[in-house]
């Protein structure tokens, strides 16, 4: 496939004269063919053509819609190294985890064709009538149904498993909604090939070209333009927080004003707890160390505060870190304006108020981001909020506490947490179990003795939280419950099977409904 | 029970001096007892007692909690009389039609009961681990919890089933939620008598007091100062659109923004097919006027248009929908406010520019509201949006149509609906099989040959629509499917058995679990 620098819009290539172009990530470089800027104009075509194909992608049997997902994955495998090459030189990551990152996007998008065939996600429910009740009780069946065509943001961090084919756009898809893609200006390349792959899937499967469409560009107004368009029904992103905020900001102040599910940003604290630390504090150090840096720190759950209380294991775990910095390289960032924001962002950490250096890693030429982790009394902490602020990149500091007290202190006053960690021994259960009820109130997933890097694709991964961790905690952007936000009930009262959709009729079996209450699978 | 003018903080009955009265919705004339209004440090009071009280409520085994909804409802029953008698003095609403709500808001309760001990609605999935697969596969187990305490507004139309312990506070209850109630002050004996009853629950539960507040009072500050009191998580609301538009934009100003359920209007369309209207136009007109004139009209599904195609039938549906009207009486309605507000936008209605009047409901003096039928051509209905207005009250208006094309472009272009009718014949339903995606599109129920008033409070319910019928269409707020408001996700990574919810241990059963992607019950 042969990247043209065009935007996608409901199956057409489309673009006059380039404007933009990639960036080499390592360089700072542009590089490569020039990209055309999607206009206004480029927006309300593809989100005319997604609501009139959203009828139709609405009302394919759900076994044509998984099969559709199937082949969207189909064609992403077929891309091979060209994807990969391509996206190694936009984002500075390596061919393994950009490999690995194929193998979860390609995952992803079968688990929700599985998904879809299980079709639980529905929620059928069927009350039968009783004319014999006072007043008559009707017959009401109940199913959930697509919001309508849904904006996707691509992220920059993760450009393909939360990118054009990423996971807001594999649940919308298995949810049967039509998506417009707003592509992330770092990987245009990237996206166009991933946005190639889909657009043949649609075609292949002869679904109306409006089910899908990748505007790309790198004016902020492409986004607010596509967010406010009547047109579209809800809203995923990852990314920023003030891009998040912007993005509620515009979506509320709509006429209709629609959901934002936008996952911005999260510090994901980690606590010690005494008895492991006491046991474990050099292999807890290495660890950490392997987390806050796995990726150049590019993940929104990396590990950016560890608490514990101020004893000698908390000062063997300071040295031993310190140590495994040291053995840190710097690794490339993402681009150049990631770069710059981390630098700024851990020169502002180092430069507050009761920050101790803890270590560094090795030096980080160019665009690579230099690794390095900080201490300060939870007092301190507790006395300036921005140690919350979060720094992309690989970036932590270690608050010390007086006791556990204070450490339930400091993750009560916490902001909302995508995810929160517990390192334990058998002797910290009592204390872990008083602290679970706070854990619970600030984070979308509790990790027991792991890091927080690392976010399965499955049926019970909470990959949200609490604002500003998420702009809804209310839902997950990764695993299956994801398909929940691109959702809405419809209730069908006295409705002749004749007219009613077939999983609601009361002969359909091999789905998970709730009929009089109980459930029957 | 006696009325004492006080509202209810955390278990205790407070009030300086009242300064505000309940009006007989007859006569408008104020009666009784002074009620106290209550200010800044009630809520600031109510929401820190909330917050207290959350992590021990939400504690509760289910059966207990389920146990508290049940005592909350015989508490209810036990008011009798004193309830009814002071509800039909203040609301002017009959005597049948306030104990059949009665029995309508403790059948909720119980239905809420019965909820929490199903389970289901904790959405229970368990993903094994599967340390062999690369990377190692974690254990992950995922549950619903708590949003934390809620705000509930009282409705002036329901003022027992959409008021204090109405459908918010009991699915706010079953979620696990404490409550703070802003009870409306067109009834606020009525709300008195219930804050007691279930604060006696509260107490003979042995709970917290800060598990339920009721505050009152007249200023619209009083609801902005409790939506925007950090310790809220959610708000539940029945009014009027600028009721419900205010408080969104309150919720979405907060440092952390909540989400908000407000109900606030809909004009529930309702289409008569040719073939049914051609052999049953008089009984439609009939039980058209019957739904119309219910209550004073003051449900929120009240039929406010009818859509049919120009015929002789339809001609025929208009005159005998003038014979009904001139049976019905005039009607007390709620408050002298809903009352002057009902006389203007009807008056509104009458002086549009294609409104024909078609009949009249009898005299109806003082605060009475006189039924009132008008007709339309749709072409003079597409001219001017603002026929959409919902006139609260039994006022209504007929859409006629050119053809079935006329009418699918109608309902295209309308706002969201909480519900939408169609009465058809057999030789309808090919028609009417087209019409659905455009129905399903509008609204949150679709009611096949009946009429939209009368809710049930079940399972398959949706009480719910897309704005403005609602301020979140992914929602109902009547029916079991309502505590999902109250709910987000939280999974738990590789946790100790020791520390984990029992639901979630390995042997746990009884409740509709998805274990390893297979839902078992």
């Amino acid at each position: 496939m042969t990247i043209t620098g065009e935007n996608f819009v409901a199956g057409e290539r489309r673009g006059s004269a380039g404007t933009w172009h990639a960036h080499a990530a390592a360089s700072g470089e542009p590089f490569g063919e020039a990209f055309a800027a999607a206009g206004a104009g480029d927006v309300a075509d593809a989100c005319a053509a997604a609501a009139s194909a959203q009828p139709v992608y609405a009302a394919l049997p759900l076994s044509e819609r998984a099969a559709f997902l199937r082949l969207v994955a189909e064609k992403i495998d077929e891309l091979g190294a060209t994807l990969t090459q391509r996206a190694m030189k936009e984002t500075g990551l390596p061919e393994a985890r950009l490999n690995g990152e194929r193998g979860r996007t390609v995952g992803q998008l079968r688990l929700f064709a599985d998904e879809v065939e299980n079709g639980a996600w529905q929620q059928l429910r069927i009350d039968h009538a009783d004319p014999a009740r006072t007043p008559p009780k009707p017959d009401l069946r109940l199913r959930m149904v697509p919001l309508g065509p849904v904006a996707v943001f691509g992220a920059s961090n993760f450009p393909l498993a939360f990118s054009v084919a990423g996971g807001d756009t594999a649940s919308a898809f298995a949810a049967g909604c039509c998506v417009v893609v707003k592509g992330h200006p770092a990987h245009p390349g990237t996206s166009e090939l991933v946005a190639g792959a889909i657009t043949e899937a649609v075609a292949e499967a002869g679904l109306p070209g409006g089910v899908f469409s990748l505007l790309g560009g790198t004016e902020h107004t492409l986004g607010e333009t596509l967010v406010t368009d009547p047109r579209i029904a809800a809203v995923g992103f990852t990314g920023s927080r003030g891009g998040g905020l912007a993005l509620m900001r515009h979506a509320a102040a709509r006429a209709v004003p629609i959901p934002v599910y936008a996952e911005m940003s999260s510090v994901n604290p980690v606590t010690l707890m005494p008895a492991r630390l006491e046991e474990a504090a050099e292999d807890l150090a290495r660890a950490y160390v392997g987390s806050l840096s796995l990726g150049a720190g590019q993940f929104c759950t990396n590990p950016g505060i560890v608490l514990a209380v101020e004893s000698d294991a908390l000062t063997r775990f300071l040295i031993a870190a310190k140590d495994a910095l040291a053995d840190v390289g710097g690794q490339t960032m993402l681009t150049t304006g990631i770069h710059k924001a981390y630098t700024e962002g851990a020169e502002r950490l180092a430069a507050r108020s009761g920050a101790e250096l803890v270590g560094l890693g090795g030096e980080a030429p160019g665009t690579c981001g230099r690794a390095q982790v900080y201490s300060v009394s939870a007092d301190a902490f507790l006395a300036d909020e921005d140690f919350e602020e979060e720094v992309f990149g690989p970036a932590s500091i270690v608050v010390r506490c007086a006791d556990l007290d204070q450490v339930a202190a400091v993750l009560s006053g916490m902001e909302g947490q995508l995810t929160t960690t517990l390192h334990m021994a058998e002797a910290d259960h009592e204390a872990a179990a008083a602290l679970l009820p706070v854990l619970e109130k600030l984070a979308g997933r509790i990790i027991a003795n792991g890091w927080p890097t690392g976010v399965d694709v499955t049926h019970a991964m909470v990959h949200g939280g609490p604002f500003p961790a998420t702009s809804d905690g209310r839902t997950t952007s990764v695993g299956t419950l994801a398909i929940e936000r691109f959702l809405r009930p419809v209730s069908y009262q006295d409705m002749p099977e004749a007219l009613l959709p077939g999983a609601l009729h009361d002969g359909a079996s091999g789905t998970l409904r709730r009929i009089d209450g109980t459930y029957e699978t």
